[in-house]
This record gives C-alpha cells, structure tokens and sequence, in this order.
C-alpha cells in the first residue's frame, strides 16, 4: 500500500501545506503531525522545521523533502536513521529570488545607494565618482545552483566575477578558485563578497576576521563589502560586527543571522554601514514546492536519485 | 589642412577634455573656446553645454560631437547652421551604466527597499509578501540603444517585458507596442515603467497626468511605479507631483528635472515615495568618450555615417 506523506512544518501554515498536498496527491493520504495522528504509515515526510523527535516516530521512513533550499536544519538533529534519504528543493523560481537579492543589494552598494539616500534627506544635490561595474571585482562563495545563477547575473551587468568553491569546478568563462589553498587568492582579488554556501560543519563560521581581512583593500569601492544570503551560521557575528564597526570591511548587507528573528537589541540593527533584511532573501513559491515535493518522491520510487539528493556526509 | 578641434564644455573640466583630445589627435591642434582663441579653423567641436552663440562663430564649422547620448541641448540651439552634423555618443559603457541605474531602483522598488530599510530602523524583522519578477511587467518606453539593453536585463531577471517606440520596430523576444494608438495598450499592461525616451518636441511632457493614469493599477505591487532616467523635459512635474501624492502613482525614481540642480526647496526631495538621484543614472567614462569622438570625426571624414549621426528633423 503507498505510505502516507506527513506534513512535518512548524511554523508556516501547515493547514495550507496539507490542503495542497491533498490537492496533487490524494492517494498518499497526507496528513499532519499532531497530537493523536498515526504515523504508522508515513513514509514521507515533507519537512521545514520540524518538530524535535518526530522522525524517530515513523517506523517506515524512507525519505525526507526539505522545504527550503538549506538542508542544515535536518543534518543537525539526531532522530534521523542512517538510510533515510534527504532532499533538498532545487527550486527555480527560488533561485531567481535569491538571485535577485544578491543583484540588488551589490547594485545598492555600487551604485552608493546609501550615501544617495542621505543626501536626498538633505536636499542635497552632487553626483559622486561613479566606478564602472567592469572595474568591480565581485567574488561569489558557492558555486552551487545558487551562487552560478547569480555569478550569471552579475556577469552579464558587466561586473568582474570569480567563484570559490570548496572542491574544483571548472565552469565556461568563469574564473574559480577552490579548496582552503585557493581562498587567500580568491579573496584578494575580491571587493564585494557575496555568500551563497550551504551551512555545513566546514562552512560553521568561515566568515571571521581573518577572511575578512583576506578580502581587497586596493578596490575602487575603497574597502570590501560583504553580502550574506546563505545562512546565519556562516558568519563569526562578533568578528563581523567588529569589522564593520574598525572599517575593516566598508559595508555589509546580511539577510540571515544565528538568532532570528534578529532580536531588537541586536547592534547590527543600527550599524549605518550594514543594511539587514529579515530572511527575506528568498521566500518560496508554495505550488512550485509542492510541485518539486511530489516530482521528488514520484523519481525516488522510481530508483532515480532527484536533483536535490543530499549527500548526508558532504552536508548538501 | 586638417581642421582644429575645438573643445565647448562648460563646467565639466574643460583642461582635462584638452589634455586627452592633444593626446588622441596633435594634428587636429585641439583648443579651448576661451577669450582670444583663434576659431577660424575650427571644423569640430566636442560639446557639452557649449556657451551660447559659440557656434555661429566658426565660419568652418562641419560637425559638432555632443559628449553625452542626448542632444536636445544642442537642438534647441539657434546658432547651428543647417548643414552641420551633429553627432551624439553612442557608449557602451554609459549604455551599461544606464542599466545599471533602471535595474537598482525596479529592483528596489520591486524588493521593497524603502520599507525595509524604515523596518531596519525600528528594528523590526518582518518579512513581506513577495511577488515573484514574472508577475511584474515592466514597460520600458524608448527602444533605441538604451531602452533594448534595459529591456534584455530586466528580462534576464525575470521581469515581464515589453517595450514601446514612436514608430514600429520587431525586436526578438520582445512584447513591443507604438505611437499614439499603442500607448495605451503598453500602458493598461505596464506595471513599472522605465523611461529611456530622447527629448524632443514629440516627447517633450509626454510624462503626465494622462499617462499615469493609464498605467495598470492591478498589478501584484498595488500600484503603478515610474523610473525617469531619461531627461527631466520629458515630464510635467505638476503632474508627477500630484500623481505621487494622490496615489495615482505608487512610487517613482527620478535621476532627471526639468530645472537641475534641482533646487533645495523642490518638494520632490521631501516625497517619502520618490527617490531622487542627482542626474547620476550613467556619468561617462571620458576616456571612452573621447575614443569615440575621435573614430566619428574619422568616419565622418571619410564620407561614413557613424552610428550616433543625428537625425535633427527627428530629433535623435
């Protein structure tokens, strides 16, 4: 008999993830993970974070569909067996989003959005030195789905743009770096930075001082700018904070942090230099997920390993 | 004997046109319009904001060279004989910088950059409704060089986009629409409409109240949104004006007034929903611009049309 699809979301109108799933397959019965509910049947659970200890409740769990692009919040937790499979969304239209973000804030930066901001409170009128895009050199961290659709992006407006990688990968007509010997290089020729890693152990607090420091100081821009929308785990947020604030780095734009909601008190919220957007990179596209979900485990069913097949060891 | 190269810039570095232009071309002794400067063998003017009646003065005069894309400066003019060409700079690099500036401000007002930043400054992390690029459709009016390569950007992005000129043109890929009876279909489907149009006597207020309210007012950003990057003749500021004040208008970027500096005491500074730029949308490169100064004098001596001659019945 096909397993049941159990519904395994806090926090993001599970009601409306179950009317959905229902929708496009019924024959799987999908249900939420309430008080009560069997779970005797459920063989796949479509998961965004989910509640603590639920997946050691499914005795026929076979596989696991993140809902977000991000796969930490499941590698994280310890009441999921070895054999189970998790799969991430590869998303376009989550991509584009992404994307679109990155764009818009290196745009923002480049084009001194904030100093033109300031001067329109004032009634000010003066046109600033305005360096030409093919003078910025931006530097993309993660060439996944992510971080190749934006490096593309920003390419084709004109900007200087290599990739880091934490293995080799050669991609047509993009300079890449790779690998912990490959970072210095790659972030010495690097004036804005923007991050699109997956959070893995190795990528726990890459972004500290010392990659800080590594980035151009000799760039048009006149000091390196960090762009943030991966995870909020990537960055050492004191070493970040703290280079904001001695002008080791020139600016900052963060859309994810290690607490969020940010808390009020937070010094980022105030930093002149740092503009914070609240995990708003990228909101999903709820049919396109189910869409991916339901394509997913139709391909693992079939024996077929879907796009976002997560390497449990690797971390994504 | 070659003609002189005379040099009519006000107010944009006039010394340092001269030292590049003597470096490009000694043989055509380039000279600055000063008091007592020798004009009677002058066959070219490279011009920005020449001093008025300076070219009724120089009785070789064959072709004036406009350092910048628009030439409404010049064709306003009454002391430019008939037979003179006129020449503006079609440059690849202030063609980027256009882009550059129409995809940052719809980006912005497309990712909701203004109330954001107002969250950030209250601390507050709450993300909004996001529309996705394709269901936002961008109308850019204007497909000459500027407006074609705005539209393939914001394509990229995943804007809907169309386009709309005075007379019929087939572009690949591109929903187009033109001249009086297709204004208002472009309108009805435009959601954010970028403004690359020249000045001319067509074009001349075309900006106004008619037109706004033409613009689709069902789009998913709960409002039309208009990005003037063109020249600040091309709107009647009264009309723009009321339009963002009695929500006719949602929101606008502006970078061009009819009277620049735009004075302290205009109330567009103050407008929360518009965003005003000092005429900063694409300032050029000088090296570049006198690069191509110096390849259409060529061309234009050797009987060749080069690629920016002007069309001044037209306009542009």
């Amino acid at each position: 008999m096909t397993g049941r699809l159990l519904i395994g979301i806090s926090g993001w109108d599970p009601e409306g993830w179950l009317r959905r799933f229902t929708a496009l397959v019924p024959e799987r019965r999908p249900l939420l993970a309430g008080p009560g509910a069997d779970l005797s049947e459920v063989t796949h659970v479509a998961a965004w974070q989910a509640p603590a200890g639920l997946f050691s409740r499914l005795p026929r769990l076979e596989a696991i569909l993140s809902l977000g692009a991000g796969v930490d919040h499941l590698l994280k937790r310890d009441d999921i067996a070895g054999d189970v499979k998790i799969v991430r969304m590869i998303d376009p239209d989550l991509t584009g989003r992404m994307s679109e973000w990155s764009v818009w804030q290196v745009l923002d930066h480049h084009r001194q959005g904030r100093l033109y901001r300031d001067q329109q409170v004032r009634a000010h009128w003066y046109e600033m030195a305005q360096p030409a895009a093919s003078a910025v050199r931006v530097g993309i961290m993660g060439l996944g789905v992510l971080g190749l659709d934006a490096a593309a992006k920003l390419a084709s407006l004109g900007f200087r743009v290599a990739g880091w990688s934490r293995t080799p990968k050669q991609v047509g007509g993009l300079e890449t770096h790779a690998g912990a010997e490959g970072l210095s290089r790659f972030l010495a020729r690097t004036d804005i930075l923007v991050v699109l890693l997956p959070l893995t152990p190795e990528t726990d607090g890459i972004l500290d001082r010392a990659l800080f420091e590594g980035l151009a100081r000799d760039g048009v821009h006149g000091g390196p700018i960090v762009i943030n929308a991966g995870r909020g785990g990537l960055q050492n947020e004191a070493d970040l904070l703290a280079a904001l604030e001695d002008g080791t780095l020139k600016a900052a734009s963060i859309d994810v942090f290690r607490t969020e909601p940010l808390p009020a008190e937070s010094p980022f919220w105030g930093l002149a230099n740092c503009t914070v957007t609240p995990h708003a990179a990228a909101s999903s596209d709820p049919d396109a997920l189910a869409g991916q979900v339901v394509a997913s485990i139709a391909a693992l069913e079939r024996g077929e390993a879907p796009a976002g097949l997560v390497d449990r060891l690797r971390g994504y």
